[in-house]
């Protein structure tokens, strides 16, 4: 009776817009002022549409969130950890912009809200940790980085903290330069092993 | 004229207590639901006297952030790197707490608003980052790190995002034992000359 999913008659397309709408508003104005009604006019549909799809703002922006999610870290693989680590310099670089544009807007309504906090953390930070967690044990496999050094659990809260408190700090993006000069001169150091040690 | 500083009858304890109430308001409402009423009924004082000191709820935040910053990195000298990083994380972890739950508190309003992020900036990040430098330039002088050492700068943005983004990624605090095993596991390897190098 309930195994017969919930049939929708919005297109992925349409979909897509829609969230797109959604993130657009909320980045302008913040959640607080997000409504229904504005996203409605934005993508220019009805707001019964929105209701029926996704019945309150909160589920909107939670489905907006993970539905938009494009960074794709989980798919790097370059055979070394220095290659993944630029590579991450890149992508990151590429979508920091967004997620603190939206952190910021999301900002005290998640406090508040805990289905909002799981959808941002779901969406926007879960993917990535995991993904250079995942770096990290490649490179502890194939011999980089020594199995014990205390350093490796740090990596992905390193690069979370430096892409969300660069534009804090100095007032500017941390840029792809800017993270890969990071990872050259900070990361990579504290992780690599330097020389064979005898054993 | 304009020499003569404008009288306030208000004394140094009484505003404090006017700051504290604006800043436990806008870490439990945020700062759009933040009134000059609301802070005039919480610290007991009629609204007038708000207004004739601080003129907007803008002006009494920035003031407040301003006038109740107590973390004084600056007095930190212990005569080593590790000292001082170490003494860091003891202050730090004492007060991300707070800055953590104002900073979200004020989200998106600081995008919207130039003199209260310029006023965050000042209370909250500027005197730690200048701090932290001065760190790293004594350590320099006294031959702990290498003078060209690149990891040099990245020291306080580290700090920084690891308090802000421990809590995101991990939902837990940095406190002091976690900050304090990353100075060691992470920040220091990077910075420390190994070896006496033969010049």
């Amino acid at each position: 009776m309930t195994t017969q999913p919930r049939r929708s008659k919005i297109t992925p397309e349409r979909e897509q817009e829609f969230y797109e709408a959604a993130l657009d508003l909320l980045r302008e104005d913040g959640y607080e002022a997000l409504t229904m009604e504005g996203v409605a006019a934005r993508s220019r549909c009805g707001k019964s549409t929105l209701y029926r799809q996704w019945g309150t703002k909160q589920r909107l922006v939670a489905a907006a969130l993970r539905g938009t999610r494009c960074v794709r870290l989980a798919d790097i693989d370059t055979g070394t950890l220095e290659g993944d680590l630029r590579a991450v310099a890149r992508s990151a670089a590429l979508f920091s912009a967004r997620d603190t544009s939206l952190t910021h807007a999301l900002g005290h309504a998640v406090l508040q809200n805990p289905e909002l906090l799981r959808a941002l953390r779901e969406a926007l930070i879960e993917p990535e940790i995991a993904a250079i967690n995942a770096m990290v044990r490649r490179a502890v496999e194939r011999g980089e980085i020594a199995a014990d050094n205390p350093a490796a659990e740090f990596v992905s809260v390193q690069l979370s903290g430096v892409i969300r408190a660069r534009p804090m700090l100095e007032g500017l993006p941390a840029d792809e330069a800017y993270l890969t000069r990071f990872i050259q001169a900070s990361i990579l150091p504290a992780l690599i092993r330097r020389t064979a040690t005898p054993s």
